[in-house]
């Protein structure tokens, strides 16, 4: 393959459903020349609340899809398959790079906060698995964590009640559940990917000072820096192409991809695959 | 097989997660001498975000797995499955009789208030399907029904959150979609198994003149009735043994389960069998 042809490969964005759009948009922002092209595994979601095993599986399993659909990066844009199953998919992709979330998110933190009490919001999996607080301490050992499973935020992103006072009173509810001085974290990191659509709420929930760190962007920025180191960054003229693809229910993933991906889909614009 | 023995065979029930226990409780309640043993598909959870094929398909693997199990009766305790796959799972399992949830409590409804209007409160695929709306309109040609999506209080009821305030705010705003006869009917069916543990709070939101029929007891209900008429009902002394089977997650499952069930559960009171 000669470099033109390398460039112009898709970079592959696998969700276990529709979150990870939120990471998709943030590299489309980022990157507006890059096809993309996106998997949510929604037959089998959600990934946060099954096991370990269950998770590699089905993660090994999309992803071979795009493996098979010729990309040049892997992102592993949902928080669960980052945490649980990372080092798997690097193996089964190499030589092929690939990038999560997790590790993204904990670099802003500690660069916003060095030595920082950081309060991450995540699924309940997520929490399980402490991916955040590893990463947290590896980078910043005099970081302090705290982890809160808040897993209702994330049917109240997909019904799109974002910035609504239930909103606001779950966030505050969840809080309730950790001492003061965890309540009032130097950052919060949002270690799920529907937590974006909430930015709003967390921003009116938490004093001004707290650095509110989302895996998206921080996502997105990292697969800018990996693609440029590489000189694979898509520079070519009429690029920015994107695919959805999906596992199940095509029409509920654009209605409510639509609202994470900020602008209206059709049941059309998504491909149903079989795993 | 004789009579004895056959009595003493399970009751099978089957949900797609932890929200059955619902109907199995009201039928432990209602028949505690009754074997039952349980099967939750919370490794591919939930049914009700997933399209009528795919449901189908899990619902008709799942299943089978009791009738190998030699049961007695299957109970479908999953509104989503029962509105799709009952007739499908009838096939497979015949000659063993095989009750759903909806037609139960759209029976309960329609005695409750003849010529009635009801609102079935579901998750997405229950209402996209219409199943409730048919089966109450074939009893009862001059009810009127409205059906409306509450998928957050799924997430509501398995945090726990079921008597709170913000469970109030959320069954208003759901509400506040409707016109505003739809929203003083004559009857309210809790069309999700998820639903009954949220029933003080509908019976605060509603009027004491409105009828909430709630599909786990009208369910149990059913199933005594279908037993006692051949009768296969348990009487037998130290009968009455639950064994829980889930496909993913017993922690979890034990966890939420528990409160579903009205008792505390662990882990190992759960047996994760693979489809």
């Amino acid at each position: 393959m000669n470099a033109s042809d390398a460039k112009n490969l898709p970079i592959g964005v696998f969700d276990s459903g529709v979150g990870g759009l939120t990471v998709l948009k943030a590299i489309r922002d980022e990157m507006p020349k890059e096809n993309l092209v996106y998997l949510g595994d929604t037959a089998r979601l959600p990934y946060g609340t099954k096991s370990p095993t269950s998770i590699s599986r089905y993660a090994c399993q999309a992803t071979a899809l795009l493996q098979q659909n010729d990309i040049k990066l892997l992102v592993v844009a949902c928080n669960t398959a980052s945490a649980v199953a990372l080092e798997v998919l690097r193996e089964q992709m190499a030589p092929l790079p690939v990038i999560g979330v997790v590790q993204p998110g904990a670099s802003a933190a500690v660069a916003a906060r060095p030595q920082g009490r950081h309060l991450v919001l995540a699924t309940e999996a997520t929490v399980r698995l402490g991916a955040y607080r590893s990463a947290l301490l590896d980078l910043d050992a005099d970081a302090s964590v705290t982890e809160l499973a808040c897993e209702l935020l994330v049917s109240l992103a997909e019904e799109g009640w974002n910035d609504s006072s239930i909103a606001e009173s779950i966030v505050l509810r969840y809080l309730a559940e950790l001492d003061a001085e965890s309540r009032q974290p130097d950052s919060v990191i949002l270690g799920c990917t529907h937590f974006p659509l909430l930015r709003d709420t967390f921003a009116s929930v938490f004093d001004g000072d707290v650095s509110i760190v989302d895996s998206a962007s921080t996502t997105a920025a990292a697969a800018r820096q990996l693609l440029a180191g590489s000189s694979l960054c898509n520079d070519q003229a009429g690029a920015g192409r994107l695919e959805l693809l999906a596992t199940d229910g095509a029409t509920r993933f654009a209605r409510v991809g639509g609202q994470f991906l900020g602008h209206d889909l059709s049941a059309n614009d998504v491909t149903l695959v079989d795993l």
